[in-house]
């Protein structure tokens, strides 16, 4: 069948879930654009600016499984490559797609916008393998090879690909005779590691698995805790990729985070003999400042093309298949662990000023089993991580990348990714300011998410590491409640809160309850010193880093 | 005497003109932007976010010669290489200094947060490598040799470098012996050149100058007019580059914009056997789509770092260096050109919906002497490049990069590089859409431009080119007058205008100039199809371009 280029990718796009495309248009993509406006299985969501595209199908990713974005060239691309690397470095496919010059003006070496003016138009291109799995300039005749190469490659390694397409070539014809389907890579065998982990595990003591952001990426949980309720292995998560283990389920244990994590739990892991770490990365922010006490030696590192065991070192494997081969061990600890526990306080209302330690209190009793939950970097995350979740809720910040105003535009894209989910998004008053504007693509596609926005004047994730009453972390005070209003929310369609005290905060969470069809947006005032205790520490530990 | 590297850093950045300095505060620059804001003789202007501060630096340096920025590493820098690249194309030099891990963090190749979390921590550097003209990794040990090379390299090249600042390393002390000061390369000996230049005129029957964007970046403008007044040589000029040459010179003919230019322009300069082509290129956008009439045989090409006449080239010239050896020349033009006329018709007011050639005419009246024009490179800049500017005009666009959204952020810039000077913005909705949180940072800082905002329901620009009537094409409709208010702005410290027809946009500019102590922010409804009749040209130019 005659297909145009542009008209096979989006097949192909299609084909593995992707049913709206974010991006800017520019003049090196709009006709491609057509090719996506013209079907009727695809939406375009046209965003305010190209990095608040990348976000916004970060985010999309995180819930359907992969994403697409259309920019132009230089000057679309450049401006999403903040949130193209982040996606990278969390594992978070997305397929961004340039519109470029055509092949003939490149050839020729033409002064063309958008260019450098020298002449040269790979320099964009090889910016981006800095920051994608994998790479490609499409033409008419690498289309059916090179399209599938690179949609493979982000759905295998779950990071970005970069697709170069000359807008000449979008709409040459092609001769389609299979249309691309994704193939899984061959199975690794690894049953020689199995069995190396199966023996320590019957000489280990104090059995302990670290689950972290890579069990999301590759959608593993289900393997993660039938293997779990196998071994009867206690696990631990880290903050980063909070989300990968079951809260609820009996042998977990809570979010260790180094040297501030609960007593109970950092007693258990810092004493363990043999640790799986699946998935996760030992960051600096998920172990405030690398302060674990285990020893290294005694972890059994299992990522995406890492494995490590005493000497063994393994740079190709997969980790599916890793934890396909887990579920092969034989083997039952019988520990003592401390199971994790959430004493639901009840909060005493008052109308004193509100805390962070009271705001995440009420946030935990307001967040519903079915919740998408979005906490930005700064106060909002480090209080947000330790709050329990059941096992349908999604939890999404970005501790590894840690791009403040990443969580805006993210929200834009898991909302529009799954309607039918409440999102939740708790964000900052500086956070917000660098992104504010995906406010109106959320509003212009009509999404009812419900926003936190905590207004304590300035930067207080930065205070917390320097620079406490410094000139360079204040802001400037906006009037946040009217930012729907001026990007042309109706009065009807949105519910604006003001919450000062923790009376005010219920009287709010209760307002949302009951009205779960509109927008909410809630401003949250707190004091400009008070933040969530675990960031105090952090904080600490991160200035202690730089010196 | 003792510095610490920031301070000596500081120092060099100050002894070139810089008192303001662009950014965004992140952990890994703190304890470094300490050594700015205990400066008495510098502010730190904290940016909404970091592509908002790049464009402002641009327009910083595009007024003072040379600016600064600071960003964090990855996740800051990063959000600012568009800005960055614009910069690098058109010639403005912006000193970016990133804030990095210690030098211990890297060694140890730790997992730190803003890294891509696999070790590696050169990546963004070599991003940097293909927009900036020099790049440094600054240590104890090289601070006094290579913080000297960059800041030379972006004065010489007037183009960004890249400064890789490593947090402990700012706060090392050395030993500073002679504190940095700029010295010019040596002058090369182009008197060759120049003969073959002055054979080649005296046998001309129609010489012609063109002059371009280079003249500004390297303010080479008193040179070049001398030597126009030496020669009689008439001259056009780029809308690239519009300013490189003084509108109300003798030897003025206007601008020449290939195919689109007024006719006797074109009748001259597609007849001219000799074209000295002085700091300008021949781009897609400045020539309608390369559609100049002349041959490109006659032309002598100067630019910095390429010389071309017939087979002989030079791509190690700098421009300066042949500006100086022009005046040498021993010759005297005697032609007649089509001297540039503005007819400053008197515009019929009327109750009529505004039209865009109306809304030109009264900003040819409204424009005073020593203003600074910005003009964003849509309706706004197609417009705008035909206006008559006096010699002490600044005329600010983006021709060859092209980046929407750039002016608004740039206004911060070069409204803060010199508050005495009028600064008038021209700008479109889907444009400011992109960038609009630097308005917030523009009544920070309490300046006062005049700021025109036509709302024509989406990008009218991309509409020329296709998709007239694409939904891509439209945005969401926002209620652009509150902006100031929402962010922060006293109703004392505006005046809001709201235009509809020649007579409201006549009023408001009356009052604009009877108010000059405020800022102005004029919200110019106009129909959606409705451009400037250049714009209709180059849209289908460029369309013609990517087929």
């Amino acid at each position: 069948m005659q297909k145009r280029v542009g008209q096979y990718l989006m097949d192909a796009i299609r084909s593995v879930g992707v049913d709206k495309v974010f991006g800017v248009p520019g003049d090196f993509n709009l006709t491609f654009l057509d090719d996506i406006i013209n079907r009727e299985d695809m939406e375009w969501i046209g965003n305010t600016n190209e990095l608040n595209a990348s976000y916004a199908a970060d985010g999309y990713a995180r819930i359907k499984g992969i994403s697409a974005m259309v920019t132009t060239f230089g000057v679309g691309e450049l401006s999403a490559v903040n949130g193209i690397a982040g996606a990278y470095a969390e594992r978070v496919p997305v397929i961004a797609i340039t519109g470029a010059p055509t092949r003939e003006v490149e050839r020729a070496g033409k002064y063309v916008h958008h260019s450098l003016g020298e002449g040269t138009f790979d320099d964009y291109r090889k910016m981006y393998k800095h920051i994608t799995t994998a790479q490609g300039y499409i033409t008419p005749e690498n289309a059916q090879t090179e399209i599938p190469r690179l949609i493979n490659a982000a759905i295998n390694e779950k990071r970005p690909v970069h697709i170069h397409l000359p807008i000449d070539v979008a709409a040459v014809d092609i001769e389609v005779e299979t249309p691309y389907q994704y193939t899984a890579p061959a199975k690794q065998d690894v049953d020689s590691y199995i069995e190396i982990i199966e023996n320590k595990l019957k000489n280990a003591k104090q059995p302990l698995i670290i689950a972290g952001h890579e069990i999301n990426s590759f959608a593993l949980h289900d393997k993660l805790e039938q293997f779990v309720n196998q071994t009867h292995i206690p696990v631990a998560q880290l903050s980063l990729g909070k989300g990968a283990f079951n809260e609820e389920n009996l042998y977990y244990m809570g979010i260790y985070d180094g040297k501030i994590a609960d007593e109970q739990i950092k007693a258990y892991v810092d004493q363990s003999d043999v640790i799986l770490n699946i998935g996760a990365k030992l960051t600096d922010s998920a172990t405030a400042g690398f302060s674990y006490g285990f020893n290294l030696e005694n972890v059994i590192m299992m990522n995406h093309h890492y494995f490590k065991v005493d000497e063994l070192r393994d740079e190709e494997v997969k980790l599916v298949d890793l934890l396909d081969s887990l579920l092969n061990i034989d083997y039952t600890a019988d520990v003592n662990y401390p199971r994790y526990q959430v004493t639901n306080e009840t909060v005493e209302l008052s109308d004193e000023p509100l805390k962070q330690s009271t705001y995440f209190k009420l946030m935990q009793q307001f967040i519903q089993p079915q919740d998408v939950i979005l906490a930005e970097q700064g106060t909002s995350f480090f209080g947000a991580y330790d709050l329990l979740f059941s096992k349908d809720n999604t939890f999404i910040g970005q501790p590894l990348w840690g791009s403040i105003g990443y969580t805006l535009p993210a929200t834009l894209g898991t909302q529009i990714a799954d309607k039918q989910r409440r999102n939740v998004l708790l964000i900052g008053d500086g956070s917000l300011q660098l992104t504010v504007q995906a406010l109106s693509t959320i509003i212009r596609e009509a999404l009812k998410p419900v926003i936190f926005v905590i207004n304590n004047d300035g930067y207080t994730v930065e205070r917390k590491i320097h620079g406490e009453t410094a000139p360079y972390n204040d802001i400037k005070m906006w009037n946040y409640k009217q930012l729907p209003f001026v990007f042309g929310m109706k009065e009807t369609d949105v519910q604006i809160h003001d919450v000062t005290t923790s009376n005010t905060l219920a009287t709010a969470l209760d307002e949302i309850n009951q009205n779960p069809n509109i927008m909410h947006f809630v401003e949250v005032h707190m004091d400009v010193h008070d933040a969530p205790e675990k960031l105090d520490a952090i904080g600490k530990a991160f200035a202690q880093q730089n010196g």
